[in-house]
């Protein structure tokens, strides 16, 4: 089956925001088998619409509209819609009776007339009821039902619930086969190394795939598969995720599809009743800021540092003045007081420290812009790391951050796991 | 004169990658007074990206192409955009040279043959070299000299630069009559109430036009002129920028294209000889990272506390027990100490605090998620704040860091500059 996505909007044609939409929409119809060979992005304009709409199902079976279908006069998605598949509108008063219900729980706003705009549906629609917006999503059935012409809100908080509840197990039955996915999260190996090492599962493998998606200092491999029925598609997943694990051991950290890197972390924090402390220097927060992205990570992590000077780093945390005379800011020894002295200074039974060079300034013949250190404190040992990442300041740092995550994980494993 | 883009890459059909070139293409353009109708995403192959070049060529006169300029097969954006042009490729020597350099300075890695097929460049192009990669850009005359074709490579890092010193000087010479604009960033105000401040000039206006940018807890005003010349459209754009200083004043943290609320802030510190430290429970890191996302901020900020837990604030902040046990850890009393705490315990000049509920969990009747204290402590003084934020955890915790910079940024004003 082949899908086609149209994203409706001026915002978008202005470079006002960005179209994480299309991006959202295509992860998910390639999960459940679709292919999408175009997609396009059009102005609220009636006839570039029409056009639009009117191309894309010629070539394609499902055409999903993202935007459009609000209560304003600029808002066109529906009727053009409508006009393509020759459809005429009627007020479905159920449409009506839940945008009332949606201004009548938020008290302080006001109906205004242009809003039963959107009660208005075509004739034949499926309605999708919106629980975050007034707009409804529709289905609308083409050319004599072989084709189908899909209406989303264009919010993300909108789209995707919608999505993900009601449009998801319509297209999932119009695909004929099941399509099963596991995803191995992989973390302090670089992408290309990766897809060296899996370079033959890569090219040999036709059911099921394995698609790798590249994040900052991570890299996420989707194994796919397809089969009549979701036990048959699962059996044929198996091997190969057992297979990554073997290849990749303790570099993956998870097989969940929604884990991050730090609620794994956290997670492990729990399980083996840990404390833990954070010293930063170039990163200046950021690595605490990601933990406590985690809800309820009070329990284990409450404490961190930013010692950005010198001086931050001798007062708060008591590296030596002799270490950071002889060794420099930057260097694995200052890594390591920093992570001890933190432990020390809080109680917390695990720190970890970033020291590093973001640039653009700073660098020096021995030590340039990306050389980072970082430390682990645990079991009153220090792990020490030196990284030379590359990119730019932001870069740099988000590779720190990750790199650090990656060393404490790696460090509670070790010293607390059944070694393996 | 009209626009049209065409972005390149399976990794985009499969949902791999966020389009932000689009964004950042179309932004640009309708800066330089272009028209942009359609935007198409389509993967590396011949026959569809055959069809694509060739209906953009029709109804726009720039098409830009970006992606699919790579040395593998796959690749085929500038095969296929000369096959449209009925031009034939020809390996250019410069090209060749600059590839062999650009190697030579990157020592470890090897030149494949296939690199040299970036050096194969369509008869009469224009060559637009890249100083970050591998693939030069290249502009293609179409339809007698009429219209253009503009092919650029699909990494942002080389796009952007390139797009910026290369192509932006060519298309603002294609199109007759000169655009200036000018940003007016306002922070602490929401967007909605922005817009109802300036409907009037919103509704009002042609030229100049104000197009509002929505930031987290910030607006961006773009105010732009069209004019026969780039001075009169400036007199054009100018008392409207007046206009909107007057009616936002402090709000109104820039004129600067470029500049950022961590930015302007840093500044105001460096101008005024302050230091600063932060303490933070909810955002944990986070407005301390943002802070130090500035290059050379380590001269007024150096030092920082996470103090996530009741027991941090009190150890590390002197938060004392009977505020703690009397108002509770989100309060305006606790955020006032963490703030005197984190100034008296380092010696900074001025100290922020962050303290609130980010939830999802921990609401109680009379505070509830998004609830978040904040003071800064400055002369002496602590001014205090509370705010009630919507939105899921990520979204509560952004909204408090610039909101705390926000505080932070008034307090400097009020104590340091001309009252006004």
């Amino acid at each position: 089956m082949i899908a086609e996505l149209i994203s409706v909007g001026t915002e978008l044609l202005l470079g006002n925001i960005v179209n994480t939409n299309a991006a959202f929409l295509s992860e998910k119809l390639a999960l459940l088998g679709y292919s999408v060979y175009f997609q396009t992005t059009v102005g609220d304009n009636r006839e570039r619409l029409y056009m639009a709409i009117k191309g894309a199902l010629d070539r394609s079976d499902v055409v999903i509209l993202s935007g459009g279908l609000g209560p304003t006069e600029d808002d066109l998605t529906k009727e053009t819609a409508a006009e393509v598949l020759g459809a005429s509108l009627y007020e479905d008063p159920s449409v009506k009776e839940s945008i009332q219900d949606y201004f009548k729980q938020r008290k302080s706003k006001k109906i205004t007339e242009n809003n039963w705009k959107q009660a208005m549906v075509p004739e034949g629609a499926k309605i999708l009821p919106n629980a975050n917006g007034t707009a409804p999503g529709l289905i609308l059935s083409a050319k004599e039902g072989t084709k189908y012409v899909i209406l989303l809100p264009g919010p993300p908080g909108e789209l995707k619930p919608m999505f993900e509840e009601q449009v998801e197990p319509f297209l999932s039955d119009l695909e004929p086969g099941t399509i099963y996915s596991q995803m191995v999260k992989i973390h302090g190996i670089g992408e290309s190394v990766v897809e060296d090492q899996i370079k033959d599962l890569i090219d040999g493998l036709e059911n099921p795939t394995i698609a790798p998606y590249a994040k900052t200092g991570e890299v996420h491999l989707r194994v796919t598969a397809k089969a009549a029925s979701r036990k048959e598609a699962k059996k044929l997943v198996q091997p190969v995720c057992e297979e990554l694990k073997k290849r990749f051991r303790r570099a993956v950290y998870t097989m969940k599809e929604d884990e991050t890197l730090e609620e794994n972390i956290v997670a492990l924090l729990k399980k083996y009743d840990l404390t833990l402390a954070t010293a930063e220097s170039c990163t200046g927060g950021l690595l605490a800021g990601r933990l406590v992205n985690v809800p309820g990570v009070s329990e284990v992590f409450s404490q961190g540092f930013v010692t950005y000077s010198n001086k931050a780093k001798r007062k708060l945390l008591d590296v030596s003045k002799s270490t950071l005379k002889k060794h420099g800011a930057v260097s694995k020894q200052t890594a390591k007081e920093m992570a001890s002295g933190a432990a020390i200074l809080t109680g917390a039974d695990v720190a970890v420290s970033i020291t590093g060079l973001a640039g653009p300034g700073g660098a020096t013949k021995e030590k340039p812009v990306g050389m980072v250190c970082m430390s682990c404190y645990i079991k009153e040992k220090n792990y020490v790391k030196e990284y030379y990442f590359t990119g730019n300041r932001q870069k740099i740092r988000e590779n720190s951050v990750v790199y650090a995550l990656s060393l404490l994980r790696q460090c509670i494993l070790e010293n607390y796991e059944n070694k393996n």
